[in-house]
């Protein structure tokens, strides 16, 4: 459905639910305050459902928008979630069931009964600043809720997905109030002694292929319990690795149980990301995505990315 | 002067020759660049003056608008050139001669003949945008040189000094082409692995006052000859020390000469940077400043450093 259709669908029910996707990011956080926002704003009732996956960046941004434990909701609204295995366990319960997903994964399955999907977005965010937009209701908490979104899936305007309109949005945005100041310290300019650690540590394990240009570097739970750092202190790893000088593939492996590996794939455009984690059963987009790979050991894991990359650079 | 009366100025006059400060970073040589190719499209002669303190980072963006060695400048013009101090030595003899200065540090000391100032706007590349949209001039390269100027000067949109204006800016800039692509990967989305290292080494060399609030590193001519690196290399470290979670107030030092020592500072509005430069003869914005400090030793340029901050503090 179009935006202009997704904001009267809105419009004319009440009592929703709220899902974001498993290890939640700024952009599915974001997207579900805002919505809850805009839609009490309207005067219906809307929660986010509590993910049990949230790290410390986001926490505080959430207080007070989480569903209370005996709320019935009438609608099921997923925001910037592709597929139903994106969930996290804790909102099993909700799959099949979900009446309206708004998204801009060019990956979306369409598991919803009605979807709003724009891939041309830089967030999802911007889609749902869109439907605020029609829906008449802004301020300057809904604004922030937009804000973390839409700033933290283009890096702060400096991924390739940022676009003329993510700038018009964010001009918008900034005149409801001073709240970017803090979001850009706490997401962008802030660096935990943890973090440093775990960035020389992922430099340490890089091996580098195609004279540099592709790197393949890997994060254990020891390399986590040595540092006392957690799951959320690695989230940014993988946009870091792709920093470095002369890389282009920045290939990074977390570890997520004994057996199990998540790969965060960024490729910069230069080969298509969705494509190799397509091969390896995971998605995203063509600059960045990701994979999870089950019953594989360090070595393993490594191996079956590399081939993966291998395979999507041979069709050239 | 107003934007319009400095327009205006422009419009009635030809041969340009454009200076920029020492120590060039993007704001002063993006618009540098953006205002020659302006006035060149209105079919005038301008050049850049080359700055021999160019990095690596900015010089391929300059190359072809350098002055030829015989051009004899009609009217000579700063661009985010605060004092005459900020002249390179290569300048000197331009000291006294500016006709025209464009800039948007508060601590503008008026010494040209004309002066236009904007010290609300984040770049002086917004000022040279206006001027230039007054002027009636846009085209690609332009936008390119004016969006290095803006980006690089609020820390590509995740500084303090970033407003709706800067964002609204970037969305006009953003339809002129993707040129922002490969600015953003070089100067926002590279880092090479002897910053990595030097940061490490700053991190190493930082001592922690109030309660690690307060944080001064050093780095010297020997770490960088040790790491191989140059002083462009080292540009940076003063916008990353401030990242490190709990720092609000970020001295940097480094070794420019064998007993000089420049003292980069960033307080993110914790306290007043230029109040602590200007006791140290130096300059800039309340939230990043600098000042050089001669005929000292690294102890010594910590002391005084320290000195500095602890005096404004008591100002309260």
């Amino acid at each position: 459905m179009t935006e202009r259709e997704c904001a009267a669908w809105l419009r004319e029910r009440d009592g929703f639910l709220i899902l974001t996707h498993v290890r939640p990011d700024g952009d599915t956080l974001g997207c579900a305050g805002a919505l809850k926002l805009a839609l009490n704003a309207l005067g219906k009732t809307a929660w986010v459902a509590r993910n049990p996956g949230i790290t410390e960046t986001y926490a505080d941004y959430m207080t007070g928008l989480y569903a209370p434990e005996n709320f019935v909701p009438e609608h099921i609204v997923a925001v910037d979630v592709a597929t139903e295995g994106l969930f996290p366990s804790a909102f099993a319960q909700y799959k099949g069931k979900v009446a309206l997903c708004i998204d801009h994964h060019p990956s979306n399955e369409f598991y919803a009964q009605e979807t709003c999907l724009d891939a041309a977005a830089a967030a999802c965010g911007e889609i749902i600043y869109r439907i605020c937009t029609l829906l008449g209701v802004m301020d300057a908490e809904i604004a922030k809720q937009l804000y973390i979104a839409i700033s933290t899936d283009c890096g702060c305007f400096a991924y390739n997905n940022t676009t003329a309109e993510t700038h018009r949005i964010a001009a918008e945005l900034f005149t409801w109030g001073d709240f970017w100041q803090q979001v850009n310290k706490n997401c962008f300019q802030t660096l935990s002694l943890k973090e440093i650690r775990l960035q020389n540590r992922l430099l340490e394990s890089m091996v580098f292929y195609d004279d540099g240009a592709t790197a393949i570097g890997a994060i254990s739970l020891k390399d986590l319990s040595d540092l006392q750092a957690s799951q959320g202190d690695s989230e940014e790893l993988s946009s870091w690795a792709n920093k470095i000088e002369g890389v282009r593939v920045a290939a990074t492996l977390r570890q997520l149980e004994k057996r199990v590996w998540k790969l965060s794939l960024r490729t910069g455009g230069w080969l298509n990301a969705t494509k190799v984690c397509a091969l390896l059963g995971g998605g995203g987009h063509a600059a960045a995505a990701g994979a999870t790979m089950r019953d594989v050991d360090e070595a393993e894991a490594r191996e079956k990315t590399l081939a993966a990359i291998r395979a999507v650079q041979a069709e050239g």
